[in-house]
């Protein structure tokens, strides 16, 4: 089957992943499985409902949901459909136990324990369950064509709403209403909505990772820190830029570019082959110069597609090695919490020879009127 | 510990909960709980952060979290606080260790498989682990007077932001521009952000009862219908409204009128002691005066607080008595799908004597120019 999106003819990746799922199953010894986190009933289904549990054997593939997406399911899967009235859980095992499966995969991470011992006793003894984990994240972490440019657009989006509501920006607004400017200007540009809670620190807030907005106004002489994605056509994306209000000093304007400079290090060591902590390595060596690492506290950055945060994570310690078609951020950041804190984030594409910077944001220090 | 909240003095309910907690967990013959969902994990503690679990025991009360959220646990916690580098199921699991608890009891319906094995296989023999299932979520069906103020607040807001971006509703916008409106009303007027994704359904497309925002634009002689909530301070609302662009014809205003009469006769079964199959019942049988009742395919209402839905649903076969202090939605809807669909929904409180509707949006069908 082929999908046709503008001029270019995308080939229907998911019988490809489904087969690369029933193999990934041998290897555990497993006959099917049951998949339920629905970001992978979407990947392997093309389902996009709220309520639909999808089932692989060798020989079939089935979605289950619930009558309000009989026409939606319908339309967007490639499998079977069965609507049912009562539980998905249940008909999904009952479907189990007709087609004589020996060793059932579920989701380990995802199924919980509740629903994990109904499904074991309603099962009985004739099938064993396989308890499993990241295989189908394991798949998803390299993107096809068709995830790319999806990648891609949510990418370009994100930049366009930044660039129109940052220039709205000046001193007096607060944490919340730039916040909300800048989910207003995704919405408006065609998103479903924030990939994530959009951050917003200002002067020494920045120096959280994790701040939320606050009712805090902006003052002249202050760090801004955005930290946003927006969620296009179930795709995520991730950027972070740091501003100024008013000419920053020189402390401000040397931790930008030490953290600029270690940003650029990271993106230079993504490539086919590298390893993740490679790219880690790379990034925090460009701090240690400025004598800047103790500052960076989180990993260099992580993979995102129809989640915000997907194998495989650019750590330390983590030795997976990057593969074209992998789609990462890379965010280093420093953060001195009595002055504030500076990151700045792109995402990138591992291509067949190198890397590829998908956002298209200037990485200027920024300054704003005040 | 007091809380001062404007000129009230609202007591601090969580060492009351606690207790009741613990009287719960003593009928489940378990010695303490790990609370890992993370609302009930607010409810209990106050913690309002990404990661933590809460454990209670007859004599202790710890949050477990992460460096990230050492500052503002303690700032929101009551009890004490651990901040752990690494895993807080580690950790929690090595307290209960240390406290010799026997029969520990853990959320099955929150849990994953992975985790609960974990956890089973740390713990050893020594300690038996009890799936527990809506305790929490029990105590919190009835609301105490802050959380009632939440609500109330949070109910206001959504009024305000929806009567104020209604107002700028005209034919040709999208139903997505319409939604993003919406949202952003909400966010200009402080909430965090919706309750759930903003529902807005023009023409046909009303009568999906769960349907998405689209690029479709709005015309002359149609249904407008928008379900929307806010979360505000944690605490949800949800309200559902109908309009119609231009003056609507004779069929739209009989609809409308039987559907308000049946939301009326809800509300009006709304008392302390009635059960919410009564409830459920009383907006069903209004409707079938007009023959519609078979258009009425969902049930009356919910729960809502920390969560946009809780404990109780007014369903036709539940039997849980309504008590003061419980806040519910009250939202019958009639579906025709070559018509279109009516649904109108108010938050309400029940009160010691009767019922108290929290929402202040009008229920006039109301006219949009066109």
């Amino acid at each position: 089957m082929l999908q046709f999106r503008g001029l270019t003819v995308v080939p229907d990746p998911r019988p490809q992943r489904r087969a690369r799922l029933l193999r990934a199953l041998a290897a555990h010894k497993a006959d099917a499985i049951v998949v339920s986190h629905l970001p992978n009933v979407r990947y392997l289904s093309g389902f996009t409902g709220s309520n639909g549990l999808w089932l692989l054997t060798p020989r079939a593939a089935i979605l289950f949901t619930d009558p309000r997406y009989d026409i939606q399911a319908s339309q967007e899967c490639d499998c079977k459909v069965k609507v049912v009235a009562g539980s998905v859980w249940t008909s999904a095992v009952d479907e189990v136990k007709r087609r004589r499966v020996g060793r059932l995969a579920l989701e380990a991470a995802h199924v919980r324990f509740e629903q994990w011992s109904a499904v074991a006793s309603s099962l009985g003894r004739g099938v064993k369950l396989a308890p499993v984990k990241d295989l189908v994240e394991g798949l998803r972490a390299v993107k096809s064509a068709g995830e790319i440019e999806a990648i891609r657009r949510s990418v370009a989006l994100c930049s366009r709403a930044y660039e129109s509501a940052i220039a709205q920006v000046k001193p007096g607004m607060t944490e919340f209403e730039v916040a909300a400017a800048l989910d207003h200007a995704m919405r408006l540009l065609g998103a479903e909505g924030p990939a994530f809670e959009t951050i917003v620190a200002a002067g020494r807030r920045s120096a959280l990772p994790h701040a939320r907005p606050t009712a805090a106004r902006l003052k002249a002489n202050q760090l801004l820190l955005v930290d946003m994605g927006a969620n296009l056509d179930g795709y995520a994306s991730d950027m972070t830029r740091v501003s100024h209000l008013g000419r920053p000093g020189r402390r401000a304007r040397s931790l930008y570019q030490a953290v600029l400079e270690a940003q650029l290090a990271g993106i230079g060591a993504v490539r086919p082959g590298a390893l993740c902590r490679d790219v880690d390595a790379a990034a925090r060596k460009a701090l240690r110069r400025s004598r800047l690492d103790k500052f960076f506290t989180h990993s260099t950055g992580h993979g995102l597609g129809l989640e915000i945060h997907e194998s495989p994570r650019l750590g330390a310690k983590v030795e997976t090695p990057l593969e074209p078609g992998m789609v990462v951020t890379v965010e280093p950041g420093v953060y001195q919490p009595e002055f504030g804190g500076i990151r700045i984030e792109d995402t990138v594409l591992v291509t067949e020879t190198g890397v590829e910077v998908l956002t298209p944001t200037p990485k200027d220090f920024l300054v704003i009127a005040s």
